[in-house]
């Protein structure tokens, strides 16, 4: 038995998410663990760094799953490309200690949300932007994005139903990147909750549009309360970009 | 009567091309004259500056056509974006003197085919790249780039069937943009003939894979004759990026 890392990215348009909901649904893991188990011939289980809500691309996710093969780390990633579909992409294949898991070994994670802000369409991208036309205040945005870096629960933020766990992240950075026609947003944390990074990104264009003031966000926070943030921003734009080990 | 020069963009590829062909095919043209005719409520006809082939896009392209209304450009132009699908935009509206037309006036263009040179897929733009992953010698695809440019017979390089037209054409420039995982080709003319682009990427990239070598160039463009020129590289590799006037 050897212990695989594999690193992929998809554009999650068509998919109901990675995570595999029994055998029906057309999820990322689906896909993954179907090509594994006949390649291999073994029932193979694939753990992700995160799950990602349907809708949302990864440029890269981590992956990591056990099988008992001979084929080299090369040969099966070769493979492997053979029968994935043109939307996921296996960029690397590499052999990693037993005790390696994508989940439970993450220590962190760098989310992209594009937000396209001109009002001459970008069609070539147009499955990967969220369009946002009001004005906005960048620097309004700034100054609230510092306020929610650092450790804070962050239960206003999120739209899961169960919350018997802990609800408090820490947020490392939230980096902006401008041209013309596009704002990017750059969340790097040790974990995001269920929607979470789309609020956040909700909450910051409500308050680039002047709906809402850098100054509430202590009180959205402590609130716990999900109708104190901002909108839920649409899944297409936003991509798993980094996971960290 | 005006006369309005529309810049478009658009991704090519669930389009038969830009020319309209009856009533009942997928093409470029006929998205924008029905939606024209429906909002001037007039029979609109669009000249582009050139037609794209089946699947190939345009990052601009321009297109001119009369109409008589009372709406002013802005106007109009928010309204045809409100109708036109999410694969076709428009980028700009402007009256034009009653002179111009946009095929008539054209001086030249700029297209741009891209290549994916790398193993690692690239799920995001697969749909605007070719993958081609031998490896290639740059300097001698440059070398028959060089011999290409200027003022030629391009007979060898069209799959038209018709060639009772002149087959001479100028390519001002071919330039070569390279990344660890791409290279971009620029063709730079006074016009290109049907498959033009796809048949001189074919034989750049079989010079660049040592299946051809630049110093046959020459005896290809004097005979004349398809079968002497490359292959044809698909059409969702070109861009239509640059129209001159």
């Amino acid at each position: 038995m050897k212990n695989y890392r594999l690193t992929l990215c998809y554009d999650g348009t068509k998919y109901s998410g990675w995570q595999r909901l029994g055998n029906t649904e057309n999820t990322i893991q689906q896909k993954i663990e179907t090509i594994l188990s006949r390649l291999t011939e073994q029932n193979v289980e694939v753990a992700a760094s995160g799950r990602t809500d349907a809708g949302v691309h990864a440029a890269k996710q981590v992956c990591s799953f056990r099988a008992d093969t001979e084929m080299k780390c090369e040969e099966l990633l070769q493979e492997i490309r053979r029968y994935l579909p043109q939307d996921i992409g296996a960029l690397e294949l590499t052999e990693a200690e037993m005790r390696f898991h994508a989940r439970l070994n993450c220590t962190g994670k760098t989310y992209l949300y594009r937000i396209w802000i001109s009002e001459q369409p970008n069609v070539f991208e147009r499955n990967y932007l969220y369009t946002y036309t009001k004005p906005l205040d960048i620097e309004k945005m700034k100054t609230a994005a510092a306020m929610l870096c650092g450790e804070h629960d962050f239960a206003a933020f999120t739209n899961a139903k169960h919350m018997k766990k802990s609800t408090v992240r820490r947020i490392d950075t939230i980096e902006f990147e401008q041209t013309e026609k596009e704002l990017r947003l750059y969340f790097t944390g040790n974990g995001f909750l269920y929607n979470m990074v789309r609020i956040l990104t909700g909450t910051l264009l409500e308050i680039g549009a002047g709906e809402k003031t850098p100054e509430e966000i202590p009180g959205i926070l402590e609130s716990r309360q999900r109708d104190r943030a901002g909108f839920l921003v649409p899944a297409k734009g936003l991509i798993l970009l980094d996971v960290q080990y």
